[in-house]
């Protein structure tokens, strides 16, 4: 049988000893676990961003994950931390909205709120729970606790806001969710919500004016600082600039809304 | 039985190659091996700031974890390299006060000079005996080579200067270790060393004159700019400005004196 | 019997979730992999770089072990992608020349070019063949999947254009392979192709006046600015400045002309 595999996804930057905590914590509870680092370069507390990188890369793993992921600005509040199964995955993570996406995609099979104290390392640093709780609860699920020892029930995971798409007979209607290193905006909507033969597209942002833009398969072929739409490797439509940057070009990053006409 | 855990922990970048090589000379010789990465972002050569990562780190992992820490300016000198074990780990690194803080922390039960070549890779690089001596020794001693056999014994691993903190009745008085992105001072002093009820300190950075301020648990509801001393997640006190740079605003870094009176 | 080892290289850059998610793509086909990052820092699309860090890394790792290698300005095109077995270890990488450098060193014994689809992961993205097609081959591979049964055979692997260095009685002459941070160039000379006894070398660099240089084994010792020729921990022959840049000073980089007199 297969080890078991915990992926861990967090705003801490690259190389920090913080996430080797993390997986010192998980090794000394349960010592065969393939460890997995989905990122680290969480821009620090978007939590939005985060739940993009979760729902991008889940369900690549194999059924039966557990993943890990902290993003946490209210950590030392009375935020709730979960136990979720989702899609045959299992999150284990502050409920703030990460989990937002995966879980509006699927619905979570059942979610327990973590309180199990006996399932925590002790005692609990106030400014670290991904160490203290999140790391050794997945720790224990991973050698066999079962999932309702964790704590009690819960029916739902905390959504993200209106990040719902509108599919109307000529119009997509969403939200950027991401600006990459590159300036390419990163969208909420996908290749599903078009139809087959479109070849161009009214794009609008944030009320702008419209413009229509090509909807291309890949940059080859056009001029720089040309606009385009294009269907990203995550199956997430982008707008990009040939050769330039698109947030700041059309002035938009995440949370701006967008609307596509065909 | 779980697989053994080697650490690794370096100044040589993040992604680095060379850190890549040391991987694979470890799985060349003994392939059952669960590898983490303590961090590879210690600046270079700052050997404090490796030995205060190690220190924070070692203890999350199993017992009998082989920590190897490569912060090495010495290379190509006569410096040691040793394999120490302390605390129920084991250490392969440069004997060059990388050690410091955790043999500080727990005198080590048993310490061995690395010379024993037919456990190294040959030819040795005169530039990178992380790769062709230390990444060897801890494969072997992985594989179940007896520790006496890398070397003759000796009785302690280099200190680090003057880094005792001394408390007395009123005052803990110790060193800044390392500032971090944000400018903060971690020290060598600890929550333990200060009465329960303190809510404010007077702190004194390298001979300057004292200031008063609170000691708190989070930076909530504190205003921009003020100086704050709090204890971090791995229990040292920090000292901190809120929304500011402590580094900078109190003219203060590695080695800079401190001390807080209650 | 110890797992299959699976290394990734790719110019992703650090902590990119799109390195997780071909990690996700190999352990969701076969369980039992160690997987280990050489490098995601490659510059963006430089093939020679990339080229290099495999034929510095590769052969320190245990035979058998199985090289993905991912820098792929062609993507999407109608170049190659192969399989092929060099010096016992395995790679996975598109036939651009990313394999130029490890193969002329050692002539592959068997390749074949990715074609059976059956191996690969569908729906496939047109940008991302590195998760898609690159990942899956290797996790296939690694679960046992004959050699044979991944496309028909071909004989040789893209070369890097003039790379070849010339040794004559007095001379050694090749190309600048790489620039590391500091400045250093990094050649495709190797210490074995001059006599033992050298101590000055007259070096010349793309057509520039000749300037003598010294043979050094470590940079200790040189006054600040003086120009050095020495051996990488890789075996390869550096020009570099004591203190300073040499690619600045020299005016050099990944293409230039080097020859070194004797």
């Amino acid at each position: 049988m297969p080890r078991s595999v915990i992926t861990l996804t967090t705003d801490f930057g690259p190389s920090s000893p913080y996430v080797a905590q993390m997986k010192g914590v998980i090794l000394a509870i349960h010592g065969d676990i393939e460890l997995i680092d989905i990122t680290h370069t969480i821009p620090p507390q978007q939590i939005l961003a985060g739940a993009v990188a979760l729902d991008d890369v889940y369900h690549h793993f194999p059924p039966g994950t557990i993943h890990v992921a902290v993003v946490d600005p209210g950590v030392g509040s009375n935020r709730a931390m979960v136990l979720a199964e989702i899609d045959g995955h299992f999150f284990v993570a502050p409920d703030n909205g990460l989990l937002g996406l995966v879980a509006h995609r699927t619905p979570p099979s059942r979610i327990v709120r973590l309180e199990a104290h006996e399932f925590w390392s002790h005692p609990i640093s106030p400014t670290f729970h991904g160490r203290d709780i999140m790391a050794p609860v997945a720790a224990h699920f991973a050698r066999g606790i079962e999932f309702s020892q964790f704590g009690t029930s819960q029916e739902v995971v905390k959504t993200l806001g209106s990040l719902d798409a509108v599919v109307t007979t000529d119009t997509a209607a969403g939200t950027v969710l991401v600006v990459d290193a590159f300036g390419n905006l990163t969208t909420n909507l996908d290749r599903g919500m078009m139809p087959e033969a479109v070849g161009e597209l009214t794009l609008r942002l944030d009320g702008q004016r419209g413009q229509v833009v090509p909807f291309v398969t890949t940059y080859a072929d056009r001029p720089d600082n040309q606009v385009v739409a294009l269907v990203g490797s995550s199956g997430r439509i982008e707008i990009a600039v040939v050769n330039g940057n698109a947030s700041r070009l059309l002035d938009a990053g995440p949370g701006s809304k967008i609307s596509l006409k065909w």
